[in-house]
């Protein structure tokens, strides 16, 4: 039985205690990782799918819409929007935009933004903290919006095991010349306004593209049409999803590359204790404080001092303090 | 008397000695930091300049002519060339450049470009500690070429006390929005080109500014009109590079942020060494690779796992293998 009531909550589907755990983990809070220690054998379950595509594509819209159709079906739908102008996360970038709370009063569907400022590098673990935390309180698919490769701190490819991006069938040349790097991302294409002309010709352009580049060894990407305006596609869509998740389980390839990103993530995690600790040594410790000041005076050379300040930290964790 | 025979060499002025040194720290083979430790007592003393501006400015003309005014005055001068775009890093950004040894056979000049790819975060430390081979190598001044801020991974407020930030009279309205950034790290500005028309309106719009924004809390911006044509105006560029080292010399805020520097400089090390071990810990301690296999079959969270690896690391510093 989990000691803190909050991951007593989370677990018995309380939105509540799923918000503020989201905040702790997103604030660094000590606790946080006592918790997603807990948690951690009540994840793996649900479907993680990102979204990925630039800006003005209807990226959010067609999100909705499929939420929408997860919910017809009983699913529990988690978002995590990380990309800054997305409604969800209220259109932090677009400024003037009003938050969208796109299923209200829905208690199957729990929207999160992520706050992607002051957390360099910090990000990716962010949301894959938090696509865990929406799986234990029960979530069976969370969805997680992102700019794309690049643009923010979140590479797609270390938060989702099926990954969608949302193209439209005019697309400005800015566009055209990130489409190679789409193709290393996408798992899925989605067009969306198919209904706009030329849609036909964009699709038979990705599929032509699709046949020759992908993005895992034994994968062809699938090229979906859809509109978000008019619900159209959605059907097909998650079942190209669906179809995407039944290969990821048992292709060798996806296999290793999941491995790959456990492996990641946890020498990234090492390194992230590693700096919250020495920011408390470097100034909690004396005698770390008295080496910085030695090396300021050019009594000692930074690089000897690097080298004594590496040799004072502590590897013994400290027992978590209670707040 | 230092072991290391490259470092002999180097205090006595063999270029061979500092370019293989050079290399060295660049590719941070393990004995980079002796042979640094060992030097650091002979640097400190040479005037280090960064220039910054954007490309088309003709930075590296200005910086080629300053450095022929600076050899009339019999001063050895060392050049760093941190943008990825200069003539003096043979322009692999402009690709079909030709690569300008600007100073064919004098001695008392050395070039250096940095590479600045697969270096990212170590490109300041790269930096730094190339600028003190080439002081305890005896430059009486070094320059160092970036892009500006934020371009690079250098940032020019981390690697030279006196900062020129080089302008021409008419620049374009990408550059304009610049110009804020540029006033947060100009201590001079060099108007290059400043026989084009409309130069003088350029430096009292400058001066104008420079009197309400600064670099330091005790400095207003210098801006002096050059011309890397005609070799104009290098006297009044160096007379006032001269003046803002007096003035660091002696000013309380401009010492605190050389020991601000200094800690900072401290810290990156520290997480550079870090980083470096736990690479090698990864890979050669067996404990841990177990724990990363447990961890990717979910046997152990990535959480209780990093903690683990964490708490593995060796503090103590290995003697350093010769090669």
């Amino acid at each position: 039985m989990p000691a803190d009531p909050l991951v007593k909550g989370l677990l018995a589907g309380d939105r509540m205690a799923l918000a503020k755990l989201i905040t702790q983990v997103e604030s660094g809070a000590p606790l946080a990782s006592d918790a997603l220690r807990v948690i951690y054998p009540h994840t793996g379950r649900a479907i993680v799918v990102g979204f990925a595509g630039p800006l003005g594509v209807g990226k959010s819209s067609l999100i909705s819409r499929l939420v929408t159709f997860l919910r017809k079906k009983d699913l529990k739908v988690g978002i995590v929007a990380v990309d800054p102008s997305s409604p969800f996360s209220g259109g932090a970038v677009l400024g003037d935009r009003v938050r969208l709370d796109l299923h209200p009063g829905d208690k199957g569907v729990f929207v999160r933004s992520m706050a992607t400022r002051g957390q360099s590098g910090g990000l990716s673990q962010g949301t894959r903290d938090t696509v865990r935390l929406m799986e234990a309180f029960g979530m069976d698919v969370v969805i997680v919006e992102t700019v794309g490769s690049g643009q923010t701190d979140v590479n797609i490819r270390d938060v989702a095991t099926s990954r969608v991006v949302v193209l439209v069938p005019h697309l400005g040349d800015d566009v055209q010349s990130l489409k190679a790097g789409l193709f290393e991302i996408a798992d899925i294409f989605a067009v969306n306004k198919s209904d706009l002309p030329g849609s036909s010709d964009a699709v038979r352009h990705l599929r032509e593209m699709a046949s020759i580049m992908s993005s895992r060894a034994n994968w062809k990407p699938d090229v979906v049409e859809c509109s978000a305006l008019n619900g159209t596609g959605l059907d097909e869509l998650w079942s190209k999803i669906e179809r995407h998740e039944a290969f990821v389980r048992q292709d060798e390839d996806a296999r290793a590359e999941s491995k790959e990103r456990l492996a990641k993530e946890l020498r990234e995690l090492v390194s992230r204790k590693f700096e919250v600790r020495l920011s408390s040594m470097m100034s909690e410790d004396s005698k770390v404080r008295e080496l910085v000041e030695r090396v300021q005076e050019g009594e000692v050379d930074p690089y000897t001092g690097s080298e004594l300040i590496l040799g004072r930290f502590p590897t013994r964790r400290e027992s978590p303090r209670r707040r």
